[in-house]
């Protein structure tokens, strides 16, 4: 599943465990039981759904085989709250989360609380030879429970857009510059390494580093803002054939698509639905939750292309302007916000993890020498490995820590609910235009 | 909409309203805020949608033409609450009631609070010319709310069947008596009256009284049991398409109907999810939540036939051995329970009011002479006269009071969440088998 | 299946059965291999389809059991052509009969032509009491295979209509005169008796004839037109929900429903899709292709309401201005076409049975006392009895000699493709507004 | 769209044309009219309409800009016949193919008749200059109608595939030889270059050629058989989730996968619908019409995995044993025949061309620097970039000439029907087990 983790000791496990699951906690409290009991559309799961799944993860694979004496809270919640692993036995059908008012959002707190306590017993008791042992699978938890807690985030953004009362989250708009035009950052490519070199941890996915050739390119040093998306859809890009896939123009036809996914337009001005509530559009923000097809569509139109996974990794790596480890700490801001200060000397590669997952050109496939790990946790990503394009980065809604460099995330090219944004590419050498 | 009322004062009308509405926070109280938000299917609404729903119907047909300074409690549950009346305004998508996580049940109470406020004030101020005004409106709103009263428990009972950790709502198993076999009561016919006589409250639909031609006939003294109910799926009942409605069989083999809608077989043995939990079929209780092509291949099987709504009323009419008016008073029970005494001298008709609605061979359609009344009032019932089958009686869940002998229900031919049962008519003749 | 026949000889069914069997093929003469060939939609047959099922209809229920030595044609179309029987074995998926392209239209030739042969050879051997035992029979399929002659011109007219060539399959527009107002036939009603009496063939459900109880109405003496229905669409009538059945409503948004079936605007004037080519609609036609939720919503418009079967019947028994036996004798047109001729002294019901089919406000059920024949034959009407409502009369294209009094006609209210239109009717006191 | 071509003259294109159009009719010959106009699936078109849209290529792209006082056959074959060039104007729904009986196959075959005249008046008239500029989209015609020839194939096998009768389209069973165990062509891999390297017809796809690093691997010999397709299944293939991707789990279900697509199980032997009948599986021919779910979980079983597409062609340009140019000439067996004779020394690449479609790993995307050409032309491949697997080599049903090494074919990744098969790969190292 992972490549070696970072040092860990009882101790700061413990530490780390109080920290993420709290996390999780903190998210759903502005949230009432009937907003943790609804599920809008098959791909968004309830809140509490969530934070049950997750619990589930940690006595599955934890106290489950490790716990002395071990006995689930609830039967039934081993059922309910399977959400893919099927080696771990028969699953809820995803699209009927929603029909499931019981256990509710009081007693998915107490399943958390007692596996809390279970866990602490379990952590408490570890020598050293066990924590190497298991701290695999605990750091797994740690990314997983992070994972749905963006998750959490995206899909009651999705439940509450569904209500015509237009209710607020939480938070505020961020305050905004507009940004200067596109810097281009020239990149020489060659030989290059990509994927996880094996420091710190990492998903399946991201396995194992390897070699790929690259043709010199550019790559934008901004993300593509509402105000250019604006430009796009004055000059016809949602009615324009020509622009776009043909899976990309079906769904526009058939889904009416003439904006991004939020967006509604009344007498005239577009207006966002967000986390705190509904807004203008504001032209110096980060353009989001647009399609993979919407996304191909706007660079084929801006006269560009959309970056490889291994352009965009292989860039950042060169680089970029913001540090994940660093400038992603700012959890109480949902909206895209641009991180976008004085101009250096040198275009380098900006709003790299903080604002939108940012689609590649690249279909998401195992890398070369990929092979899951055996049993039911080896379910994690390789299954999922068909239909699906490759987002980069990070978004405003990822957990502080989250995100780095080799991260892949995916979504099937028509998904919109996910906070997914636009970087342009461009072939190197002038002549070249690209796809 | 209706007939000439019974004799209302102000006093009366506020002491009854006071009644109905509690009864409503009654029948939702066992309810937690997320049991109270699911839609299990698009014919099923959330529970405080129902207790919303009923509570617009007040403040739209009576606050909004009679109160001083109305203004509306909120805006926006206008058009979250309208079911279904496309003259008040535009309506919120029925199948999508289950996304509205807000209001919540807690927010639906105190909008409950604020009309029953202003319903008692309006109520205050009515002097006699105003009560015969009002007063047919207000009852409206009275059988109105009580309807939705059925519903919503009826609902619930869907709600809660889709959890597979097979929640309870409350109550127990009622004692049960094996019953007899069938007894027939003979009916001579000829040219009858049915219908609404004009004393008491009546839906427009049950409107006008007139003449109809009745071949002589019988019908069953009882309803058909689960025992009879398992006979029928021993001999084939499910698989032999001679039996079934061309439309039925197609339903039967889409959707893989073997049982009545509730039960499961385990092991052998049939269980049946009901509102106090799964327990075994009891061969004693009218088999319930069957569609009318079961009802109609049951009958078929049994060489017999369902009445016509003429029949049923006429019969019932004449024969009925428990009084709509007495014997319904059992709120306390929402399982089916036959109230099958001592024999009599001569076969009378029992179970009419209190265990299942009958299927009839009727299709819903008006009476000769019906029209509706002017206005959004006039969408009640009309506009839903087409591709419908007429079910009479009441059933366990029925709120007291509200049966009664021109009562018309209906449903289309496949709907099975409803509690609706079977009662056999034959020919007159002994050598006329009835299709 | 029917009633006692009238008197038939060896000879008169032999050469009625050359009479009928020719009328198929004539029909299907200006069809090429490939119209032969389409299924336009579910409910559509191809046209090769129609022409061996009704020849399997004679080999299953006449050869089987009659002929020596019998054996079919081909086992496979044993399968291929039985519609709904499903006593007689599997059947073949109504809606993929378009994917069958063979046998082709010749082989569907060659087997007419051998059961023809054999039929023949039947018919030669009968003796008198075998004529009188077989006559039902072969009646029935004589009238069975009718039906399908109407059926195959109405399925391709449908199958040309979805062709953007704009395909003629034969004819020219009638010459038309336009209709004076709407005359009245006031009817008294009473005790009166409808369905087949006894004399001539009839289908098992016109049967049996039996008393109903009619209040005074009054018929329109001809059908709605065209012109009358253009005032309706210019008054709003598919944009006003108040004229509509909540299911006909629902219909008009999901399918955009804004004229009858065949109809489209160019440029702002109607054009209509007939067999003999796409014409501007003519006002003073008959409305056709009009599904019951627009023959219904069109008399609310009207303040008027359709007949139920029972009135179209007592007063076209009474009141009827054209012959059944007679006029309807006019195969070379398929289009609608008026016999308004001279005005008599009083109104009587016109257009009864040689233009479009009318929609009654009756579900199709069975008449009291109804019960189908045993066997497979059984499964011709009986099992239909559901979602479907009643239409009386006949039509352009039924073929001569198939219609009659008690002829009962059913589609599903929602249906469009058959030539279905509207005839009037209302209340008998000039106060009362039917609905 | 294409690269430079080989040398054509007036007088070699004239004949080269004359050479393909006849073979598209060849192909049509055995097909009556009905067969010509079956469209049984959307994916599927009728044999007619290929022959027809081919020719509206040439009749759009070469007559319409270069023949003089060019009028269109007919103008509504514009509108009916063209695929999916939304550049030329609006389309015909392409899943409605199979309404269209007129024109017929004898129309269509005028249709051909005319095109095939005055494209040939055009080429007489060519000098030097304008056979230069006209050749590419000439020779492109060539090939698209090539396409449709293979398709045609494909096309009327699914169509006689579901008609109960089981008919023939010609030809016979191929003899066939067991094969032995697979061999294993070791490959070292480094940077190596793919894609058209300009000599000879290409499409756009192809282009540009470009380098790629491949880790060191391995290519199977020769496909998978029916016979190693046969332990799959007996071992469980179908049953077990581990083995196959998720979307590719969700259609085993869904659509009840249990065999390649033409398998059919009667008394425990299985069957396999062919252009020549319904015969035994031979287990010694290539497995084929497998999806790419299936051909990912037989590898997974196998312990191997598909190759990507790189990895195919570089194999291929190495190590071919049989010669894309020189024995894909036998289109008279349009079953799977293994190419497998004696032994070579050290195993060799056979099967590329003449059997199955083989199954890629690698996404359908554009090449580094692909763009597509301008115009209408353009729509050609690039807007389908996106949800398709890549498949390489050729199989039984292409046309002579048509295949090449870097042609690129592709579908999604649940299509059946097309003739696609499994050629497995693996890692080069013996530690390494691929996925």
């Amino acid at each position: 599943m992972t490549s070696p983790t970072r040092e860990w000791t009882a101790e700061s496990l413990a530490a780390h465990y109080v920290e993420v699951r709290d996390h999780t906690e903190r998210l759903a409290a502005p949230l009432s039981p009937e907003d943790q009991t609804v599920q809008s559309m098959p791909d968004v799961s309830p809140t509490k759904w969530h934070r049950a799944h997750v619990t589930w993860f940690f006595e599955t694979f934890l106290l489950q085989p490790h716990e002395a004496g071990f006995a689930p809270f609830q039967d039934t919640y081993w059922f309910l709250f399977n959400s893919y692993y099927e080696g771990v036995g028969p699953r809820y059908a995803r699209a009927e989360r929603g029909l499931v008012s019981r256990p509710g959002a009081h007693e998915v707190g107490a399943y958390r609380a007692n596996v809390d306590e279970r866990m602490r017993a379990l952590l408490d008791r570890l020598d050293d030879g066990t924590v190497d042992k298991l701290a695999p699978t605990i750091e797994l938890g740690f990314h997983h429970e992070q994972q749905h807690q963006e998750l959490l985030l995206m899909d009651i953004k999705h439940v509450l857009s569904r209500n015509p009362l237009q209710p607020v989250y939480g938070g505020r708009p961020a305050a905004s510059t507009a940004p200067g035009a596109i810097g281009w950052v020239d990149v020489e490519g060659g030989l290059v390494e990509i994927g996880h070199d094996g420091a710190g941890f990492a998903f399946d996915n991201e396995l194992p580093r390897h070699r790929a050739f690259l043709e010199p390119y550019r790559l934008a040093d901004r993300l593509v803002t509402n105000g250019e998306w604006l430009e796009f859809m004055a000059d016809g890009g949602y009615e324009r054939h020509d622009l776009w896939l043909s899976d990309g123009w079906a769904r526009v036809q058939s889904e009416g698509w003439r904006a991004p996914f939020y967006w509604t337009e009344v007498d005239g001005v577009w207006f966002e639905h967000t986390l705190h509530g509904t807004w203008p559009v504001d032209p110096a923000l980060p353009a989001c939750h647009v399609s993979h097809y919407e996304a191909d569509a706007f660079a084929t139109w801006a006269g560009k292309r959309l970056p490889t996974e291994a352009e965009w990794e292989h860039a950042v790596a060169l680089h970029a302007a913001d540090d994940p480890a660093g400038s992603l700490d700012r959890s109480a801001s949902w909206h895209p916000s641009a991180d976008l200060g004085a101009e250096a000397d040198a275009p380098r590669v900006r709003q790299a993890f903080g604002d939108c997952w940012q689609w590649t050109s690249s279909a998401y496939l195992g890398y070369p020498g990929f092979h899951p790990p055996e049993g039911a946790i080896g379910e994690y990503n390789g299954k999922f490995m068909s239909g699906q394009m490759v987002l980069r980065g990070g978004c405003a809604l990822t957990s502080p820590g989250h995100a780095r460099l080799t991260y892949r995330n995916f979504f099937p090219p028509g998904a919109r609910w996910a906070l997914s944004g636009v970087r342009l590419a461009d072939g190197g050498a002038p002549s070249e235009v690209g796809r």
